[in-house]
Formats: structure tokens, C-alpha cells, sequence
């Protein structure tokens, strides 16, 4: 990822009842490459109607135009995690798309991020057996011992996706949570359990391809009846108070936690 | 397809109440394909516990057990037809999977077939818009005046699959029902609709290659929130009442009516 810093102009129409809004905290994920690639970053950006009704702290994504006054209970930064876009995209994808089931055995694709891990405690507490997929050693000790996770694997040192599912998830999966498509999407439908759901949240292994891999075990989605779903949070908005209920309490009770990680500027030299 | 023929033994179990099934009426379809690859097609049959209550007309599949003894007003034939198991097939797929909406688009491949040739009629009947494929001239003519297609194209003559979806439904697809997989099926993913639905009964196309095709286009899935669902008629049964009612309803008030190609005799030479 390249980071590039320049000045914009930022205006309030006159005679508009527009407000400014200061970025406190910007996430950085894989989503955002298909929001770079489709829109002008580097043009001035346009202050959008906002209005303000009580002090509080602004959260969501401007270009949707979504506002939220936060609790005064919770801080700004979970707001912009668990209880925010990305917890809802979970929730969405978990609860919505991918409708479990209590003993349901659910395999979640690139486990450790912002949304992923809000998944795995949500399917433990649905009572689910929980299985992800990360990058390092690291991150799939994180996925064992703080997000929830039955079990977990690091991809990068497996030769064949397939047996690390078989052997993790050895009578197949109900629910798989995609997010990196390619040859882990290929092998999990080889995997999937009659009247199974793949949620597909994002293919992050296809995000910088030439051409992207091919699927070729689409086959078995006829057989086992699978329903492979693809979603994003935008279709999910209505849903934001029954879900912001629910996970504020899950936090209030400790039956989730927040594990983030944090840096200041934008010229923070790191592998992300 | 190859046809071999010889003697099987059929023996009704010592003491049960189980009845031999004489076949009338044989079914040549690609669905086939698979169970004779899963199957010891060459083996013993053996006679299940099948029971007349009535004089009938059994209809239905032995190895699933299912049965029917046919309403007198209709001939045995269409039983096996658009009242039967391929009729089943489309109205389940159209109407559960598919959830059509007035004015939807629709796209059928293999449109003439024992399936999707009922499907083309209940799409009409719901008000959408229809378009199918199909491998011949005379077979698209079938398409476009005897079985409720708004528009037609002969997928052998065509180069790219993507152009000709194109030019038949320039405002894209609501409902693709997929029964050949591969090349179709990829240009079908670029050409969805947001909200759209693949419901996806066979892939023709791959049933003879070593290694099937690879699909490239799945990503299309996720901003368009398309859901890709497989399915088959087993999973169906238990809506076979209300289905039969409304399509003998609709045969009897001739908004459905039935073309059928019939051969006698298993060594017909035919290219199937």
C-alpha cells in the first residue's frame, strides 16, 4: 500500500446548513481498494449535508451519507469497529446471509480482520463451532484465544486449503464466510454441507490479479443444494438498531471484546 | 450417449408386499449423467416396497421413492412431463429459488429442454420478461412461439455469450436459471442485476470435460448482492400438492401446453 499526502479543499456551500467533518480515526482495509479504484481520492472532496443535532461524535462513511450520534457509554473508536460498519457487516453476513443454526460448524476466510473477528464471537455465541483462517502464527493465536475460534490454521503454511479444512472441519461446513475467494473459496465448496450458505463478504486474493482464478468445484453446489450469497453492508442499513442493541450489549456483558490495533499518522511505515 | 442393453434380474423380496414397476415411459435426459456415474447401472434392480392403493399409473423415481397414482383426466404421458418430475423441477426452481417479481428479466440456457421449457410458461404467466438459449434454430423458433419466450438465441451460432445477453436484455438479468455452467454462466455473473438471482439446476457443459472451466466472474457477485443458489427436485417434495394443482390448472386452462418428443424402443439412433 502506497500512502500519498497532499492538500484538498474543503468548502461548505454558502447558505447550506452543511457541517465539516473531521476524520479522528481511519480505518484501513482491503474493502477500501475497490472504493480507491472506483473514485477520484486524489480530487477535492465535497462537504456533504450534515447536520448535527446533539454534541456528539460523528461515525459512518461519508460518500453513503450514513450519521450516527454515538452513546455516551461507549467511546468513539469501538463505534468505529464492533458497533460500527464493520460489526454490522458481520452481523449482516452472519445473521441475515448465513442464518445459522446452533452446532452448525462455520469456516471463516481471513478470520483475524476487522469484520471476521466480530463473526467468530457472534457464532460462538449462537453456538456455533467456529473455524478461521489467517496469515500468521500470530493471528491465528489471536483467533484461538481472544476472538472465540474453536480452531484455526495459518494459510501461508498450508500447501492444500482443502486438507486444512478436512482436518479442521472434518464432516464439512454449514456456513463459510468468504472473503478472499480463489483457492480457499475453491476447496470450501468442495467442503460444504448439504443445504450449506457461503456468505461472500470480499475476494481479497483477487483484488490485485491480472485475471482473477477461476472456480471450477461450482459443480457441487448443485448436489449439496448450496446457496452462495454475495453482500455488503449498504443493503444492511435498516437494520442498524436491532443490531446496535444486540452488540452493545454483547460488549456490556463481556461476551465480546475489542481488540484493535492503532497508529498515528498517515505516514506510519508498515506492512499492512 | 451410448445405449447397451441386456438382461437384469428382478425379484420381488420373499413375503413382502412390494411390487415390480414396469417402465413405460423412459426419460433420456442430461440429468441422467450423473446417476449413472454414481450408480451401478448395470447391477440387479431391485424392487422397492412400492404399494398400489388404487388402479393407477405409478409415475415418479424408484430409487427415490416417490410415488403418484395419476388423476384419470390426464394421460400417463404429461405425468411424466410438466405434472411430473421435470415440471416439479421448474416450478420449485422458479418459484422458491428464483422468487420471480412482475416484470422481472429472465434468463433461461437450455431453454428447451423437459425443464426449462415449464419454466419459460411460468415465467410468462408471473409477467416477466423472458430470453432463452437454446442449441439449434428450430429449437429457439420452439422458444420464441410455442413456449412463451419473449426472445431467443442459438448459443452454437453465437461467439460471445456476453453480446448476445447483451443485445437480448440490454437492462440486465433479474433471474438467470443455469443449467450449462461455464462460459454462459461467466458472461451471465457480468450481466446481473443488484439483487439478482442464479438459480442454478445443471451444467451441461461440464459434465464430459476432464477439468471443468474455470469461472471468473463470481466477484460480480458481491457489490450486485446476487445470490448463486444450487438445487434439486429432492428437496422439493413436500410442495409437489400445491404445484400439481396449479399446473394441472394451468394445462387444463391451456396456458401451459406440453411439446413432446417421443421415440419407441431403446436402439433408436439418434444424436441425444
Amino acid at each position: 500500500m502506497e500512502v500519498i499526502i497532499h492538500r484538498v479543499e474543503l468548502r461548505v456551500p454558502a447558505g447550506s446548513t452543511a457541517v465539516l467533518v473531521k476524520n479522528l480515526y481511519l480505518s484501513c482495509d482491503p474493502w477500501m481498494h475497490g472504493r480507491m479504484s472506483k473514485h477520484n481520492v486524489g480530487a477535492t472532496v465535497p462537504a456533504r449535508d450534515f447536520v448535527i443535532g446533539e454534541v456528539g461524535i460523528i461515525f459512518g462513511q461519508p460518500f453513503i451519507g450514513q450519521l450516527k450520534i454515538c452513546r455516551s457509554h461507549i467511546t468513539t473508536v469501538p463505534y468505529n469497529s464492533h458497533p460500527g460498519m464493520t460489526g454490522l457487516t458481520a452481523y449482516a453476513g452472519f445473521m441475515e446471509v448465513g442464518r445459522p443454526k446452533r452446532g452448525d460448524s462455520v469456516f471463516i476466510s481471513a478470520a483475524s480482520g476487522a469484520v471476521w473477528q466480530v463473526a467468530g464471537k457472534l457464532a460462538e455465541i449462537a453456538g456455533c463451532y467456529v473455524v478461521g483462517s489467517a496469515g500468521s502464527d500470530e493471528k491465528v493465536c489471536f483467533l484461538k484465544t481472544k476472538f472465540g475460534f474453536n480452531d484455526a490454521f495459518n494459510y501461508k503454511l498450508e500447501t492444500d486449503p482443502a486438507a486444512a479444512l478436512k482436518r479442521c472441519l472434518p464432516d464439512g461446513i454449514n456456513i463459510y464466510f468468504d472473503n478472499v475467494g480463489g483457492a480457499m473459496l475453491d476447496a470450501s465448496l468442495l467442503h460444504m454441507r448439504h443445504g450449506g450458505r457461503v456468505a461472500v463478504c470480499g475476494m481479497i486474493l483477487q483484488y490485485n490479479l491480472q485475471e482473477p482464478d477461476g472456480l471450477r468445484n461450482m459443480f457441487c453446489i448443485i448436489p449439496k443444494a448450496v446457496r452462495v450469497e454475495g453482500f455488503n453492508v449498504g443493503g444492511y442499513f435498516h437494520m442498524y438498531s436491532r443490531f446496535e442493541e444486540e452488540m452493545v450489549g454483547y460488549i456490556m456483558e463481556g461476551k465480546v471484546t475489542i481488540v484493535r490495533t492503532s497508529l498515528r499518522g498517515l505516514r506510519v511505515r508498515r506492512r499492512l
